[in-house]
């Protein structure tokens, strides 16, 4: 945390978080991040989804408005993925740009939504219609802070740690595996080496493509069939590493029919996901209303990136056309 | 606009307009646009600065998403300063970034803010006070659409014009002087010359300094009493064309103070102003009131990016510290 109190030199931090992060670790991290922030700039939203909104937004922008936050100072998203999205786009916005740091302190933004740039808030009409790519200038780790996050919130996270394991290929999927106990207890260790491991794949992915144009679409990995869920039935019904999970399944089952993916991996997967206690099926919603969605996200058809799926372990490939039927078919390995 | 109808092959247009603009000349450039925007994707918005509001820019989104806008689609800002910087940040910010064409009909926004690519949005706390650096990907400009610009609309948009001219030394302000009254009657040729190299100009300083860092700075020229004005009178009360107008005589007459600039420069300038039907003075509010609002602005501090002179017709020069002493005494020559 030195290199960031040198950094803060001369600016202030305006640190937006939600209310249960500020409970638990607002204190300590001010401490850290040192007199810069005086303490009195920590903007504490409501928790939860909700707080991605164009309402939300308003306050942020009034808030540091209000405070009258210049050019040289620094926005920082202490939370997780929401916190992250909202604040993210707040400093991309705010004066046509503040500096950005990012701590967060969920599994979900650790590993996934901290790391490339990407920021957004929700409309009515769906999630992260509004936003802009803005990369933070520092991404501060602590995976210390999963120590005090929900049981179902670390739980549901390590849907996307699933997903980077299968992107990463058999070593970091064996690492998992051979850990998984560990990890269910939030072991220090193991989870700084795979937090770390996530991170170095996404950034090289970013790094090659940081704007969306190509194989940053891999890491979409799962998320037609997620956020077909998601949107089926509702946002605050199902968690976003949850609906991840469910679509890694269908991606793989998918993945065997298009690219010939070995049966073994779905078993595989399947396992590990309820070794971690993540649910491996739904009450699903009716068929025509997921297929409706998966269409409107335009990524089972060949416009957009298209679909995502595996060839092998490691071998993600993007811009598969996935027939309705073929998608519904695939969807019956995650029904109740 | 043949270049456009081709670019827009495969794209929706979705243009933000205003009532007045669209009376004017919607049928007429949807029809250069071409078949592509179906004429069904018009949004004309109330006119004037109150449009530039955060309720406004929601209304652009949902529009959007309402109508299912995706990331190959365009949005086409057509109208004057407030339409191009809302509709600027929406395409900035709408899906993460639509590509964004900038169709300018006034004088403001030929000659300045449809170049160089700075969106914004005004809070209640203050003007553009949210935005961001988002280049369009075409700047299309006629002179023509001047043509139905409310007298008090065409004139005060001059006043940037005289600012360029400061700017761009002797031989353009030459222009201007000896063509005055075919500016004054809106002779499409002379205009079309002086519009040309007004944004040559301000593309030459923003190629250079796309993000505001240094030589941009030259650009807000007259700016620092201009917005100390419009925020002491009230936006509603004075254009920004005619505060520019008022902010360039005290600019110049710091100018004479700080850098020896000739005492003919602010004769000259304000004969200019009177001959093109521009105010040169104004029932000044009180002093304090103005000094209040200028330091906010951080420009007459040695903070930010200073106050902007001009050492000789041509030779601008920012990062003055001024006095709030001068800066309250050069007020004077703007004293009604």
């Amino acid at each position: 945390m030195y290199a960031l109190q040198a950094a803060a030199a001369g600016s202030r931090l305006f640190v937006i978080t939600d209310e249960n992060v500020e409970r638990a670790w607002g204190e300590r991290i001010l401490d850290l991040l040192g007199a810069a922030s005086g303490g009195d700039y920590v903007l504490a939203l409501t928790p939860g989804e909700g707080t991605k909104s164009l309402s939300k937004l308003e306050v942020c922008w009034n808030w540091l408005a209000f405070r009258g936050a210049r050019r040289e100072d620094v926005v920082v998203a202490l939370g997780g993925g929401v916190v992250g999205d909202l604040a993210g786009f707040v400093a991309a916005t705010y004066l046509r740009g503040l500096s950005l740091w990012q701590i967060p302190t969920s599994v979900l933004a650790q590993v996934d939504s901290s790391i490339g740039g990407k920021t957004a808030v929700n409309l009515e009409a769906g999630k992260n219609l509004v936003g802009s790519f803005y990369q933070p200038d520092f991404v501060v780790i602590e995976p210390g802070t999963l120590a005090t996050l929900p049981e179902e919130e670390y739980v549901s996270g390590l849907g996307e740690v699933v997903k980077y394991c299968l992107l990463h290929g058999e070593d970091l999927l064996d690492v998992l595996e051979k850990n998984i106990d560990a990890v269910r207890v939030r072991d220090r260790q193991i989870m700084d080496d795979l937090v770390r491991r996530c991170v170095n794949y996404k950034a090289d992915v970013v790094e090659e493509d940081e704007f969306d144009q190509g194989r940053r679409a891999v890491l979409n990995l799962g998320h037609t069939a997620a956020h077909a869920l998601e949107r089926t039935v509702g946002y605050g019904a199902i968690s976003h590493g949850s609906a991840v999970a469910l679509g890694l399944l269908v991606a793989v089952a998918l993945s065997e029919e298009y690219l010939g993916l070995e049966a073994e991996v779905l078993t595989r997967t399947r396992r590990i996901l309820e070794r971690l206690g993540i649910p491996t099926t739904i009450d699903l919603p009716p068929v025509e209303s997921m297929l409706a969605a998966a269409t409107r996200d335009k990524k089972i058809s060949a416009g957009g990136t298209g679909f995502v799926g595996l060839a092998s372990l490691g071998a993600p490939v993007w811009g598969l056309n996935v027939t309705p039927a073929r998608f519904a078919a695939a969807l019956e390995v995650i029904r109740a």
